[in-house]
């Protein structure tokens, strides 16, 4: 269902900024974790700290530093030049609400996008000190050791992730529950770890809906480089213009008849 | 609505024995994360692992010798002696699907209970390497550190932690809904975690049913002794006996509100 692959060349200045990225954006995202914060409310009442917003614009220095003709999607600070060929994709502190109430579980995502479509990605988890990153010409390592998924071709064996049942609106919602009804255990509340626990080989599925590109763009080549596959809920492979649905499966034999349990 | 702690003597060589339990179960509980692990499947479906029932013999063999008249409940390996006047409540890995899934929030949980109420609680989380406790006569702690859990008068205002909004059921799904839709954010996915994030004075609330003795004894005397207050679902004290409906407060304030949402 995933498109192929594109032939790429070695993108070794590439990977090295976005761990580069993780390493200026950690302290600063630490600095902050259960400390007394200021949170602020924006429109769709996501809790935004000082600490999201300091290591987004510490990452936007550093990439218009080394490659100044790259666009930039952040979560914090918008969109610039996001027509270029390449495009980062950024989210400080995916998990706002696990930082707000000291769960360890937020992680901070790096993505870059060619042609809309993510080629490298880092899941930084900065509590955990635990650090992920994938890119579409090598294999997925976490904290310097590869990392595979895991085999499981039996949905009604397969460990199930999501944030929350609540992010699910309209006919997405009975169509999560479809799925949830199906595996072995739905499980919730891990944000973009999940998709690392699905690369690392300890859990089978992540399914999502409502998510912006800079909520899964840094997962895509994570999940891919480690054996297994992401998409939307068509099936589609992902690109910053999906539509924020997205399921990430270790084992590719797991695809269809996830796709199939969302579409009903 | 709970009633006054009993006056006690220091309980320093049960509080001295609890810790010494989690020293003993954390390298054991450890060695078996991320491993691959034999998952048996028990009559009610919740995975068990080597690491649960090796953790809960070695502990018991201790409390054995230090104290062979009290009595012990344990997840794995039962009730004995449990009308003793101290009786130890164990779970060595409470969140069982955090553990098979990666997830680093499972716990060990250690509790005294005196005549069925529990008096001395440890909550230890070996991934994270984080030991919470408390006592009845004395401030909570967590790693060495006096915890305190934080102000909130306004129900609008909390953060609400459970397991999973699938460990409601019957008319318990209703009333868990009415209070997840009156909290400032409903969360999930944090087991025994939720409890400690409430002592901590990082979270507001957490609300389950469902629960063993085993699940909640130990949370009582950590979330108690940061000034916060747990009971069931109609205001009173937890015992052994508690039906598995659990509520903790981190603000006292919070208890009658949060009753009355779930009494509908």
């Amino acid at each position: 269902m995933s498109a192929a692959r594109p032939v790429t060349a070695s993108r070794d200045r590439e990977v090295a900024l976005a761990l580069e990225l993780a390493a200026l954006a950690r302290p600063i995202v630490l600095k902050h974790f259960r400390q007394p914060l200021a949170v602020d409310t924006k429109a769709d009442l996501s809790p935004v700290t000082v600490a999201d917003r300091t290591a987004e614009a510490v990452m936007r220095t550093a990439i218009g530093r080394v490659f100044p003709d790259h666009g930039i999607i952040g979560e914090e600070h918008g969109r610039e030049r996001a027509d270029a060929e390449f495009v980062w994709v950024l989210d400080p502190i995916d998990g706002t609400k696990s930082f707000i109430s000291g769960k360890p579980l937020f992680g901070t995502l790096i993505a870059l996008t060619w042609r809309g479509r993510p080629v490298v990605g880092v899941i930084d988890m900065p509590a955990l000190g635990e650090c992920w990153w994938g890119a579409d010409d090598r294999p997925s390592v976490m904290n310097g050791k590869p990392i595979r998924s895991r085999p499981c071709g039996d949905l009604a064996q397969a460990l199930l992730y999501a944030t929350s049942p609540h992010m699910f609106h309209g006919a997405d919602e009975a169509a999560f529950a479809r799925l949830a009804g199906s595996v072995r255990h739905p499980l919730y509340g891990a944000d973009c770890y999940a998709y690392a626990l699905v690369a690392g080989g300890w859990s089978d599925l992540a399914v999502e809906a409502s998510l912006q590109a800079y909520d899964f763009c840094a997962l895509v080549p994570v999940v891919e480089g480690a054996g297994g596959v992401m998409t939307d809920w068509q099936g589609r492979a992902l690109t910053t213009a999906s539509d924020g649905r997205v399921v990430a499966c270790g084992d590719r034999r797991l695809l269809d008849p996830v796709l199939a349990r969302l579409a009903g």
